[in-house]
């Protein structure tokens, strides 16, 4: 028997009796596993022991911090296979990519260590006085960042490990200052209680607050969450529906907080006439393997493919459509996200301008879902169809073969912002891909060459955010070391004395960090 | 006969005759120049003029950037005293005190002109590929900043030249590479036409794309503005009820977009007892000088004087008051904030807790506003009465006296966001600052020790924002370079060829600019 309760203030609490069953994803079974629904006063206590840890936990070194985050990473791997094989059962996703993205989660928690240490996050400037200036003397003035205080998150269902309990927002969170207040996913409670218990046993360990971390289950409590006055920002990833539904509670609340949400992209990949010649049967396969990984559930998923009308192009379109039909069927993460799948596919064979030009292998079972591939009319592209906007989860995609360049740009302007965009391009093509490429950096965060956009490395430079609907704020990144800027604030100190100044702004610069002194980047003293 | 209509793409334009007077602040009398109201579809062509100036202005290189805020100040300068004299005639502020605001305006143009040159604001981070890491290799990821696209500005009354037309909203968009829509105060709008032609001549001299920078006139246009399409995001700085109406307004768009309000703070000065002690007398005058300056019209007016109950904080408040008692009154802003005020000021003598314990001389003319000093009951600051939150815009201050240490941090404690908080304290008192320091930087975006809030340094290390409601983001500051930040987003380049990555991200490091390679800040070249 598991707890299946509440994680409140580092205990496990409960009102209601465990009601709530964890489902077996190929199955459709209970997997045993049982939790409570929270109730709005647990959410309450929840979210009130993350603004009391607050207070203790901003202020702890980036290096106690960054020790924490390294116990969670050695706790999240002493659970062994069993945390994989309990997220496999839940999301019918295979071991092998589990065993991944355990070691994403971990590399990730201890990423974000070495930021730490690194110091930069700090934003430490300093503009030293200027007692004799004219015509006026300049103060003291030295700014760093601090944490904006407790931090909502909503994991998504697709990766039960690095975008959930302790994923991408989580540890951004908590390496910004900020305790968190997790909203467990209900396609994978019984994998996020083992996460979580992780989580608490490295708060033991490393004595932090123990309103650092909290997680509560069940449905409904969201808007609770996201409503509670001591919450101050969210971090989300899921649909556009669920996440603008939060987005607008955060914004109407009295005190509007930043709500970052990871929602809709279609990831367009535009291949060039070189590459298409040149390359056009293997890009086709490795196009059909992209958009089928994981059953293609990825929220940078090529979910649109275009390219200019030629002899080569309709080779393609024949080769993609023979791939596709090879395609096996995979089962789904959970009997809603394949019911979705279902009827988006439905919704645009019943469209006008679109036809379903080849599927997949069909299902053997209930719980998978079958590959499609689409083409679509110019014209749709051209007048920024919304059904090209939103994005169909799971294994499928578009074609559109446009009758120009000149349509094709003018297509991919009427695009809505993404999170990805991808161009496939030969040396000959790059002369002409400038405009391109400049159209591409407005309309995403992400641009590759000659490659699928499904792989996010976490690193520094990587940005997985873009503007409006891929995210809720096009400022942001939720993957990568740059995620942290999402949850922290600039606070200035003028005229402190340096016995009252945080270490990060002392004199002596005692955690030898660069900073921004006078304009120059420095790890001098002052 | 001054011209009077809308700022749209490099043109002068008006569908309205121009009914919309400029009105003397002193005299209330018109001052002769004419405006016309701009219409729907005005601020419609302003918007439009904006997002196709993006799509160049944005790819200008920072060089070329920083040559146009030299321009910019270069044309302010060449406008000579009548610009001043303009200003004056309109706010009612006094000559010398604009002639500082022109040179922190032109100042503020050359300090973001250095910032572009120095390069830090691409933000340039490489990740380089490692083609033999295990399990997996690294593609090449190259990460910078652009500007998130055209910015709605709507500038302060209170500051007709440095929160205004070329104000620090204005020049942070321009730098980051985003047009500008300005809409101009009815305040100020001789002086903003003034400014917003010296703009129209730099872009000229510049080769700027006309678009650039826009302005319109009138009421009722700010809602069009914030609700249309191509604005990206807006930069706001007035009360808390304009500030949240048009918060809201970009919220609910079908597109979100992000809104910088710099809305309503109190800027609490804490006294604690050496200080009140070694030198009360001194601190009582500089403090009734501080919030009487500029007939108290500044954002970061010391509005809340906090101290613990003693027999030295009896005389301090004897010493407030005399101080107060032998102000004299000062022309306000405009009709609309004298009248603000006087209710305001109805509103807390007409409240239970609130007393009204000195006032200054009497207003000789009908524009001026009277100095007014009020004491308030400490159980309202324990329990966070609400009028203690809002912002009495104007030459008053409310003075609380603790009756113990604890009940003084309990009482900041129950405060809103600020921008500024003050502590005023000697040697002996530093040893016990720990705790309200780490309060008060909850609290507020700028926390100074022994000065006064109203001097609000143009820096790099500067932060004039908060938590809400000082601002609608506390990540946010829209003084100092720092302000850049809230218009640019990042875009990520993955396996990008060399001949296509912009100049800040090429191998060679073209630009000679720091860059966060592999984890470390460095000039180097890859």
């Amino acid at each position: 028997m598991n707890n299946g309760k509440q994680f409140i203030n580092g205990e496990r609490v409960a009102s209601n009796s465990p009601s709530l069953q964890s489902i077996n994803a190929t199955t459709y079974e209970p997997t045993g596993y049982k939790f409570s629904q929270a109730t709005v006063e647990e959410v309450d206590k929840a979210a009130f022991a993350a603004r009391i840890a607050f207070d203790t936990y901003h202020k702890t070194s980036h290096e106690q911090r960054a020790k924490f985050l390294e116990q969670i990473a050695i706790e999240i791997e002493s659970l062994g296979s069993n945390l994989q094989e309990v997220a496999s059962a839940e999301t019918g996703l295979p071991i092998a990519r589990l065993q991944g993205e355990t070691a994403r989660v971990t590399g990730q928690l201890r990423l974000f260590a070495d930021l730490l240490r690194r110091g930069d996050t700090y934003g430490a400037r300093i503009d030293v006085a200027l007692p004799n200036r004219k015509p006026l003397p300049r103060v003291d003035l030295r700014q760093y960042k601090i944490g904006v205080g407790p931090v909502a998150v909503f994991g998504a269902s697709n990766f039960p490990l690095a975008f959930s309990t302790a994923g991408g927002d989580t540890v951004a969170a908590l390496a910004a200052g900020c305790p968190v207040v997790f909203k467990a996913h209900s396609g994978h409670m019984a994998t996020a209680e083992l996460i979580g218990e992780a989580i608490e046993r490295a708060i033991a360990l490393c004595n932090m607050p123990k309103g650092t971390f909290n997680m509560v289950f069940g449905g409904k409590i969201g808007a609770d969450l996201v409503k509670h006055p001591a919450i101050q920002a969210a971090g989300f990833t899921g649909s556009l529906e669920g996440g603008m539904a939060l987005f607008n509670l955060a914004q109407n609340r009295s005190q509007p907080i930043p709500f970052f949400a990871e929602m809709s992209s279609v990831n367009p990949v535009i291949i060039l006439p070189s590459a298409l010649k040149n390359r056009g049967e293997k890009i086709a396969q490795e196009l059909v393997a992209s958009f089928n990984m994981g059953s293609g559930q990825f929220c940078t998923k090529p979910g649109l493919i275009l390219l200019i009308e030629s002899e080569e192009a309709n080779q393609f379109i024949e080769n993609m459509k023979l791939h596709t039909e090879k395609s096996v069927s995979q089962v789904m993460l959970n009997e809603g996200t394949l019911k979705s799948y279902n009827e988006g596919v439905r919704k645009l064979q019943s469209t006008k301008g679109f036809t379903l030009i080849a599927s997949g292998q069909s299902a053997d079972i209930v719980s998978k879902g079958q590959t499609n591939l689409f083409q679509a009319d110019e014209s749709l592209l051209l007048s920024g169809n919304e059904n090209l906007q939103h994005e169909v989860f799971g294994a499928m995609s578009i074609i559109i073969p446009t009758s120009s360049e000149k349509n094709l740009l003018k297509g991919i302007e009427a695009l809505g912002g993404q999170l990805t965009a991808t161009i496939i391009a030969d040396e000959e093509d790059f002369s002409k891909s400038d405009e391109l490429l400049s159209l591409l950096s407005r309309k995403a965060g992400r641009v590759l060459f000659n490659g699928y956009p499904t792989g996010v490395e976490v690193s520094d430079a990587m940005v997985h955010g873009g503007p409006f609907p891929a995210t809720s704020d096009a400022r942001g990144t939720s993957v990568g070391t740059a995620s942290i800027e999402r949850f922290l604030r600039p606070v200035c100190y003028q005229n402190t004395p340096q016995s009252l100044l945080p270490e990060a702004l002392k004199d002596e610069n005692p955690l030898n960090i660069n900073r921004l002194i006078n304009g120059n980047i420095t790890k001098d003293k002052i």
